[in-house]
């Protein structure tokens, strides 16, 4: 597995463009919106594009032996080192014009790749989004044979990305609100053990806003899928906080029956 | 626009396939789940095949230049007759063994299609579901091309369906469920006017099982999403039952914040 991995990070950019060709379905790809939590901040992981300024969420193809849950896993492993990760289809973005099918990906231009062997990109690609949440610490981020560098970037300050990119994001900032509204959340971007001013801090940075901390309390408490620990938060100035977890029964009931339980 | 769709009703087998070929995008197609609500019962919109006693989902593909959702559109406007169907995309089918790439669907083999024609069958599709919820009365069902009808079934009635159209039926039917748990539903299931009794029947339709009279009333007024009219049904044997219409204005918010309300 290891082997594998490691040798997939060393291909050549010719080699990729030989085996994409042979190896994965005609259009069809797929987008990943990584969110990871840190420091209070709500962060995306994003590749820094080879040869041009704009920055693009981790991607891929289906290979033509493979689900697309499992390429959407196999990019996010490659692009992360993280195995078993909380992946969530949510859209699909399909417009004609989304690429355009003549050109060529400006970093291979500009890495001086022949026309010829780029033929792979010079198609329309439907691309099916998935959004994950994952634990922003056991993140080991790794640039795929297209960037520079893989990077965690906060919300506002990312910058431009490619093609259709910020709408695939904001597609997925308005899914995960969405869910707030009637599934729990924070399991798979919070430590095992938290505080609930960190709960806030998380519900605040995915809703971008500030939330009533009575009423933040109130609202979470009554869902009932917190479990209260019998210890503080040391090392802090203040008063230590209370520390808590989920209780993971009642959570992976209101996931399925939603947070005011089912009919 | 209504010459098209008479040309496109008379279009031959063999132009289907040429055309087929020659205007859609390669490995991917659509399925609807077409569900409507009928005499107190839940119901889908299903083809018959031609040459075959399996049934199947009314399907198609995407052509060069259309999205995805104009694809699902287009195809539902050919089966049903309707415009602007409610549809949400809910899940896409990408097992490798979905169907086998090298056989050509049966009921082209027994019209006698010779195979160098049905080439376009004879690959992977990845397909997209997408669910529609329509008002039953006003469909008038359309067979397409591969089909000798197109019919309304009881769910319990449908007989076994084609490739795994009943695991994706199954997943449209779960996702349903899963939004009667933290959003409205029945605007576009309901005629504008209807009675709390026949609420109830199409929430105990989608989940299979009965509900509690008092209970069910005590919680869906709780959404508050219900306007009571001064206007009674009329023409039934019993103590004529009061009628209601949806409050558009909340059954929005609530199709947007979830049934609590938002943070």
């Amino acid at each position: 597995m290891r082997l594998v991995y490691y040798l997939l990070m060393e291909e050549s950019l010719e080699d990729f463009l030989e085996r994409a060709q042979r190896d994965f379905l005609a259009h069809i790809s797929l987008d990943c919106v990584v969110f990871g939590f840190h420091a209070g901040q709500l962060k995306i992981l994003l590749l820094k594009m080879k040869h041009e300024d704009k920055r693009a969420l981790p991607g891929g193809f289906v290979r033509k032996d493979e689900t697309l849950e499992e390429a959407a896993s196999r990019t996010l492993r490659e692009r992360t080192g993280l195995e078993n990760i909380f992946l969530q289809q949510f859209s699909v973005f399909s417009d004609p014009l989304r690429s355009d099918p003549d050109a060529r990906p400006q970093s291979l231009v500009l890495a001086g790749v022949s026309p010829e062997k780029t033929g792979f990109f010079a198609q329309r690609f439907i691309s099916v989004g998935f959004y994950a949440l994952v634990e922003f610490s056991q993140v080991v981020p790794r640039p795929d044979v297209l960037s520079d560098t893989c990077d965690w970037y906060n919300l506002e300050e990312r910058g431009p990305l490619i093609l259709d990119h910020d709408q695939i994001l904001a597609a997925a900032l308005a899914a995960l609100q969405a869910q707030l509204n009637y599934q729990p959340l924070g399991y798979n971007l919070l430590p095992r053990k938290f505080t609930l001013p960190e709960l806030q801090k998380l519900y605040e940075a995915i809703l971008g806003k500030k939330l009533d901390r009575r009423n933040f309390q109130r609202k979470i408490f009554s869902y009932g899928i917190l479990r209260s620990l019998d210890e503080k938060r040391t090392g802090v100035a203040h008063k230590a906080p209370y520390l808590y977890s989920f209780d993971l029964r009642k959570y992976q009931k209101a996931l399925k029956l939603g947070l005011q339980g089912g009919w």
